[in-house]
């Protein structure tokens, strides 16, 4: 039986490197599964309605998110805006703020205001070096016909601008979040120690055929060939800190799913840790890994301590969960309080790895 | 302003050699929109629930269609399956069914009864090609991760069946439907004349694109890259026999596309013939065609001709169309008559092009 040397281990709590916390009703149904999912860190997307374009609008959200749960770090980040300033970078810093998040105009939710041309931020982007702050950048150029750029190749066209990005500012710290494509793994790899990639829990399960036809599974930048989602596969348990996990879960109300226009993304966050050990034990199954390749050592690392490293977190995590083969599963859809919200988490219905929090 | 020249254009009426009318209320909600697409005579599918396996089955199915629709002629099929026999083809020859189609085995809309492998229907085959019935062919493989075989490439991948098929019975007339890739097109071209393919008015609008985050765009075979996209663009204006158009107009209701599980088809029927037009305009607006690749003669070939040659039917069509610029307005939903039924169709909302019908 694979992976049966990691059921019942002990591990650091989990760090999610890349989520999406949404604000009113949803927040409220969404925050509380983080720790049930593992992770007691997460570094916030600030693309709500309006974006989160000023230190002020950030600090209020940490504060409502704090709130809502005490026991979870909320890393911040500002949305890369005409607003943002080198100014608004000192400021940001000063007052604790982790990241800026680029989004390429158009290309997922909430992202038309996203930006246009990087040049304009050039002055932005040195300020950040100077401040030591992370540039998040989702990794995605907008699809055009007739340069035959598809939702399948947009983040491949992209990395060239990565690459760029890195020779101009070699020290500032980049992650190219979400990564989904053996590209985008080799691009991440090419660069030097300041670039860092993302890998969700559902990008090693998936391909376009799973999101072919399910709403749910449908996300930016899209699942793509099984040799992309056998190298994330790899690179998850290749003990490479440039690697770390980053969910990218993301509530859509069900309706915005069962709809005309699919919202783009993938619910993952209550069972985040146990997504991850799920996908690693299919790609055994595959033949893709082998049980040695799974490790204690490249597990923490990857769900908690190459994430904090790169983030420079003041220390390791003290807190650490256990866990526990099928032992949870997945409900059919999660409801608010009121009924007012439903979301439907990935792979619902499916029996995953429980996590226990150690006293 | 392209394409002028065609407006007000009179053609013959158009073949749409691959319809889906389904059965029950769904029919009565379809078969009365063939006409108004300028089309009167269709190729009908064979997937019903349960399918058409028996001539009798299959000519009930034409008895209520015609009923419902006198002015339309309805070429039956039958569904290949472990039912049909030497003996049902020639049944089926001698009650003028013009084809029997083959569904791979769980690709596609109600194809879980379709063929494992071809090899067993080898004397079906032989006895089609002695009694000049027509193969039609879903040419897609199942998708299976470790052959790196997904929606994408399932069309590609069937082509070396395609071909050795056509090796085998070189006589028996093979239709490869729906054609989406320009490796599909090049596999007919290699072929003798007895190969054909037809090709829909959507994949000549759409790609990846289109049917990532769009249920109402998503069918099988999915849309493929911008370069198959215009492949099939100028095999539509190709002048080449060898093409003709098969809409694979696949309604279905409204809320199973707006569903945890989307059904796949795209609802082309009332527009079939402007919606031909609508394409070739965008080609030339998109610079892959040129004003003079469309003329009369290649869409009187594409939209009719050239289908009931293959078909071997008695005689050219003698109703007359006229085509007319802007002239229809596609609406935002199809609601049966009790209101039991909605269907969404293709391009919703869209001006397209008229058709008229002359006296």
């Amino acid at each position: 039986m694979p992976l049966e040397g990691i059921d019942g281990l002990e591990l650091p709590a989990a760090a999610d490197m890349h989520v999406h916390l949404r604000d009113g009703e949803m927040t409220e149904l969404v925050v509380p599964t983080i720790r049930q999912g593992g992770v007691n860190t997460v570094f916030v997307m600030p693309n709500l309605v309006p974006p989160v374009t000023s230190v002020r609008h950030a600090l209020d959200y940490q504060s409502r998110l704090q709130e809502l749960e005490p026991n979870v770090t909320f890393l911040m980040s500002l949305y890369l805006h005409k607003n943002i300033t080198p100014d608004t970078v000192k400021e940001a810093k000063a007052h604790g703020i982790a990241g800026i998040k680029s989004y390429p105009h158009g290309v997922t939710t909430n992202s038309h205001q996203g930006v246009v041309s990087y040049e304009e931020f050039y002055p932005v982007f040195e300020e950040m070096e100077r401040q030591d702050m992370v540039l998040n950048i989702h990794g995605e150029v907008p699809s055009t016909a007739h340069e035959d750029i598809t939702v399948l190749n947009a983040e491949e066209a992209f990395l060239p601008t990565l690459l760029d990005l890195h020779r101009r500012f070699p020290k500032l710290r980049i992650i190219l979040e979400h990564c989904t494509s053996a590209a985008a793994i080799k691009a991440v790899n090419q660069c030097g120690p300041n670039v860092a990639g993302t890998i969700t829990a559902h990008h090693i399960f998936m391909t376009v055929d799973s999101w072919a036809g399910d709403p749910h599974c449908f996300c930016k930048p899209v699942a793509k060939l099984p040799s992309d989602r056998r190298a994330l596969l790899r690179t998850v348990v290749s003990g490479d800190p440039k690697f770390f996990l980053g969910t990218d879960s993301a509530p859509h109300a069900a309706k915005s799913k069962r709809a005309d226009k699919v919202a783009a993304g993938v619910f993952t966050q209550p069972f985040a840790v146990g997504l991850v050990i799920d996908a690693l034990e299919e790609g055994l199954e595959m033949g893709v890994l082998q049980a040695k390749d799974v490790t204690k050592e490249k597990l923490e690392g990857f769900l908690s301590g190459y994430g904090r490293a790169f983030y420079k977190l003041p220390e390791e995590a003290k807190e650490r969960i256990v866990v526990k083969k099928g032992t949870a599963t997945i409900p059919e859809i999660l409801v608010s309080e009121d009924g007012g919200i439903e979301v439907v988490p990935f792979r619902r219905g499916k029996i995953t790895w429980g996590v226990e929090w150690k006293q």
